[in-house]
């Protein structure tokens, strides 16, 4: 009942791993950056191209950045450290960012909250790794702002139409229920479909798909890690050959937070 | 403090969607019609691909179908499929692929089950869709085993040693809290690392890596998706191109099933 593509040239997606970008600073023209490691990768920006951008390069050009020094913990804060051997300043901002505490475990000193933005992730996003020494890195306050400002930036640079302009998905790992290890998921999204949807459409049996709404924002966040590195390398990957695969409208990230009186799971 | 990669030519990942793929019967040589698509494509079998199966024709192959006319609905499946509209014959399959059910929700017929395998998934992993009317098919038994079994007879088909073979990864689309829509995962694995274990790895400001176990065969599964499409016109994928980032040993899917006792989500 599968309607077979057949014999013949693979249909193919490409993930380039852009070198060239630099250490980011807050204030730094992030676009700029991002479009020079276009151009100095020789692979120029096409039409149906997506950017993948992981958040750390945002939130740094964006100054979310804190300078632990300054931050005084709660009680609450350093009880939980005390109990995990934490830095109280750092649960101390991961506190900040959090909106609502989803599990809290003493034993292995792991949070999971809910950020303002309604991400549910470790420790709110807060991040000390790929940063100065008593610093942490917190998450763009409005990643589709962040992916939508860079996508328009990118268009100017290279000339296209509003429309014509490639997507652009700014990413974070995550961590998941049930499954080991973390993968790279789409936070901000701007210029593309985060969602495929096939609801409607039929097999080649003419039976009604089931599931058949695809993440496919957070799939091609996933293919962008693969050449991204998790140290930060590449923190650019273009996605190049990427054919959405329904009519499905453009929209955000924020498509891709499960409403919660949907969600079994809160 | 990022090691940034230099400009110059990107890293190039290339995901390869396949044609060529009959409808897959019972009994069906998987390797063999696999290969053949390898080799119709064009794009032959380098070391250091990944062979990327959506796990489809790999349990239509096996033989993982039911019948639903000879199936009898207990009394409680009944019961569900009454209240939610459901095919009572369909729901008796979903709990006989279930250990344990994580939520049941009859109020949209949804029902979230741990299979024998300890994958957690919508409906056990029963699905309905590209298969004949009155049929539905289950995961595979073992797909770990499946995924070992297709690498053995690629390697031999292609001339590889053991060692050389490709890896392979079987893959199904699940669901995840919190986010919307389906991506696609690693439920069998052979031949390559599917967890990257960055732990005691530094970043170039010498800060131990925090969250640093990478599940890179379901990023994989899902770069693989995006070329694959839901409607399994192309259920095979090529990914060539991709650099393992640690010396992690090889493993299975298993290795992605979170340890319950470090799972806050049970």
């Amino acid at each position: 009942m599968t309607s077979a593509a057949p014999f013949g040239p693979p249909a193919e997606l490409r993930v380039l791993g852009l070198g060239g970008i630099p250490e980011v600073r807050p204030g730094d023209d992030l676009a700029r950056l991002v479009g020079d490691a276009i151009a100095g990768s020789g692979a120029g920006l096409l039409a149906g191209d997506v950017v993948v951008v992981t958040h750390k390069v945002v939130s740094k050009a964006e100054g979310r950045l804190v300078d632990l020094r300054g931050v005084t913990p709660s009680p609450f804060a350093r009880g939980f450290a005390e109990r995990t051997g934490k830095d109280a300043r750092q649960v101390e901002v991961v506190l900040r960012e959090s909106r609502r505490i989803v599990r809290m475990e003493p034993e292995r000193g792991v949070i999971i909250a809910e950020t303002a933005h309604g991400l549910i992730c470790a420790n709110a996003g807060v991040d000390a790794s790929n940063v100065e020494p008593e610093t942490v890195c917190l998450l763009p306050i409005d990643p589709d702002a962040s992916a939508a400002g860079l996508r328009a930036a990118l268009g100017e640079r290279f000339g296209f139409t509003a429309e014509e302009t490639p997507g652009v998905v700014v990413t974070d790992s995550f961590g998941r229920p049930w499954r080991s290890g973390i993968v790279n998921v789409a936070i901000g999204v701007a210029g593309l479909a985060p969602l495929a949807d096939y609801r409607g459409r039929q097999d080649a049996a003419g039976y009604k798909l089931h599931v058949s709404v695809l993440a496919v924002a957070d799939e091609l966040a996933a293919a962008a890690e693969l050449v991204a590195n998790k140290l930060d390398a590449r923190p650019v990957v273009l996605v190049r050959g990427y054919v959405p695969p329904t009519a499905s409208p453009p929209g955000t990230g924020r498509d891709l937070i499960l409403d919660p009186t949907r969600d079994l799971f809160r």
